[in-house]
């Protein structure tokens, strides 16, 4: 099956910018309103979008001039939106840290039966001590503990939604279901002792589609033994024929065919009637208010002197480092010092570059639309995940302005579908069987 | 406000019944299918039943010749059911031997939200050793530490759910919610560290109601720290009497205002045109064919030889003992040995009397409608969970036949009251709220 470009929704409670909470038309306590989601839910379907994507944190930060990133639990929500939206997936964010592996596999077959195969399952590695906290009093492990317990929590997840499979109907004589096809899985290993088999059968797409989000060294050895669908912050075409190089590269090396990887970096879309009014509109949504105020911004993130910084001297790629063990997802950190190494660019170019750690697209609904067909012809991408600036509004612009004109460039579907999400994508069961076999052999 | 008549459907798979799979109209698969849970819950819904009441163990059992007694997972399955159904409740199982409290808050909290409050928790401490086998290589703690463990995942739970308020409007000087009123918890105990505050705010119900089902003294004990719905199995009414006195009993012993409390047991009705054809559709749908079957599966429960069996002598209350750590509800075992003592019931009486551990009344509808309204009027109870021996059918025909009777008698509604399931029961917040902290205070 050929690729198609894949488009999702990032659904972060008023929208992926911080300060969105200050624009959203109504009140900002919709992120509480399960109303707020199905509106917006509602309009990614009348794009034709693949699915709406929850990020989460199971904890509420301490500051309440933030929003809250995340208030309702993703899977609860996206079985509500299910039953009420046709069609579109739910991409939902589980931590592999804190959830036992019998939960989430039940209640992702519980959820991919009801809505009919439109689930996939972002695994993320808990980075967050305030979500540590709330699940003991453990600190939270190092990133490489958590990646290893990651491989395992996956082999185990994989394990047990494929333990029962009803091959044959029901037989008044010899029982119910064929015991040969459910089988305990018997799992004893360094973080779990799982017995199963499951006790929900296998789901209709067989199994829920995985995303992964780590673009670190361990998030990528990740990606290639268990995601299906990669997301990842690429701020250049050269970082992203990089990236998908690496991620093709180390795919290769552990035996995993390329062709079952999508890899959809995120993208912000600012929509103006003119370049001008996006950049305003920027100013705004960002929280900022001017350019200077995206200058002191970077400048602050950058941790450098504001008074020192000269607006349009290229930005040295050091600036932006990694640590082993720091506090905020290593994906971002390295996009930064990619667009930095990749390309000259000022801090001036640099902040209508990026914003909230993804590539911006700030200008007219042409523009957009003519950097997401430019991106999707040069082949290294598989699609994207907007990240709408405020919800549901930027969303609403997005598909009534840029999707038609995907449309009209014949790159994107103007109708839905049938079939389960792996269906649609052309991930089939075989290969992702395979895959799973194979990762679970290496962890 | 005056209590009412509650009336709940249990539904298990394919209905209460182990044989149940044998007799479903379509395929005994429908246990794994969403819309066979959605008719259920409509024909429910036709008859104005309070909720519909999902046990659960998250283990597949060994036996093919058992059908799956519970496979979706309960919260996830009534989330789909609450947007699919209108007024009617969710009554869904929780373990608190296996479950993080941070994640079922926020999951109840979720749904409460969705469904406009009409979650019923029912919090169980898991006796099954397969399930122990699914989440870890423990072995189940015994009885008494996991009610320890209850009572403190039952505090952590309260005061998550408290633990965060939405008291002013948003204010875009001051921020968009008052930290004064997102308080973190700092609960530190034997079983549970949790930081909190939970990140979605305080529910529509304030706060989902609290089933509980333990019989135990342990049970009885933290059902009057923190139950509002009690689920038990009563045999008779005298049994009935006695179980409620012991529980307000130990209800003023700590302080709780026994108005607050609602006994609500089992029922299972069997319905024939005639009460006749009720007792073959009992020995039917009881997988036992016939009343020899009947009496020789009461001696196998009892311990006896079916030769030495008389049918029609006497039965000795002890033959019903409870052991501390038995691998099956104690409530049960318990509601046997009641019924032997407080009556002189012969064996042919007994396996009329009770089936799958619950109170069996198996006649016509009229008889069904007679039984509960004279239950009712005898001020014991509060009402019935419905266990249909057959889901859909049997449900069906206890919403046609006896759902109008009880109507007709002016004891149960017509139509849906507004409002969340705890203001249509009496079961104000202030109550509740206070009994939470009492309970905290003694955990």
């Amino acid at each position: 099956m050929q690729k198609r470009l894949i488009l999702t929704a990032g659904i972060n409670s008023t929208g992926y910018l911080a300060d969105s909470w200050r624009h959203v038309g109504g009140s900002p306590l919709v992120f509480a309103e399960f109303d707020h989601y199905l509106r917006t839910t509602r309009i990614a379907h009348a794009g034709t979008l693949d699915a709406v994507f929850f990020s989460d944190h199971p904890a509420l930060g301490a500051d309440p001039a933030q929003r809250p990133l995340h208030s309702f639990e993703p899977l609860t929500l996206s079985t509500a939106l299910a039953v009420a939206v046709p069609d579109i997936g739910f991409e939902i964010t589980v931590s592999s840290t804190y959830s036992a592996p019998y939960d989430l596999a039940r209640r992702l077959a519980t959820l991919d039966h009801i809505s009919g195969g439109r689930v996939i399952c972002n695994i993320v590695s808990s980075f967050n001590p305030a979500v540590a906290a709330n699940y003991g009093s453990a600190p939270l492990p190092p990133r490489e503990a958590r990646y290893r317990q990651a491989h395992e929590f996956m082999s185990v997840v994989g394990a047990l939604l494929d333990s029962w499979e009803l091959r044959r109907p029901a037989d008044p004589q010899a029982g119910l279901w064929d015991p040969d096809f459910a089988r305990p899985i018997g799992h004893r290993g360094e973080f779990y002792n799982v017995a199963g088999p499951l006790n929900v059968p296998r789901d209709r797409q067989r199994r829920a589609l995985i995303g992964q989000a780590g673009a670190s060294g361990p998030g990528l050895d990740f990606a290639v033994a268990y995601g299906e669908i990669i997301y990842c912050s690429l701020l250049s075409l050269s970082a992203a024929r990089a990236f998908r190089d690496e991620l093709h590269k180390r795919a290769i090396a552990k035996g995993r065919d390329v062709g079952s990887l999508r890899v959809v970096p995120g993208l912000v879309p600012i929509i103006g009637r003119s370049r001008e009014e996006a950049l305003e509109r920027h100013e705004a949504v960002s929280g900022t208010g001017s350019e200077e105020g995206l200058l002191r911004r970077f400048a602050r993130d950058a941790g450098i002197d504001y008074g020192a910084l000269d607006p349009d001297a290229p930005v040295s790629g050091d600036l932006f480092t990694t640590t082993a063990d720091q506090q905020r997802p290593a994906g971002f950190s390295q996009a930064l010092a990619e667009l930095a190494r990749h390309e000259r660019i000022t801090p001036r170019q640099f902040v209508r570059r990026v914003e909230g750690g993804h590539r911006l697209v700030a200008g007219t609904a042409d523009d957009i639309a003519a950097d997401i067909i430019a991106w999707w012809r040069s082949g290294i991408v598989d699609g994207f995940n907007i990240q709408a600036p405020v919800l549901p509004d930027d969303l609403s612009d997005f598909v009534e302005q840029v999707v038609p004109r995907l449309q009209d460039a014949g790159i994107f579907p103007r109708h839905y579908e049938s079939g389960s999400l792996r269906e649609r994508f052309g991930l089939t069961q075989e290969a992702s069987s395979d895959r799973y076999l194979k990762g679970s052999g290496s962890a």
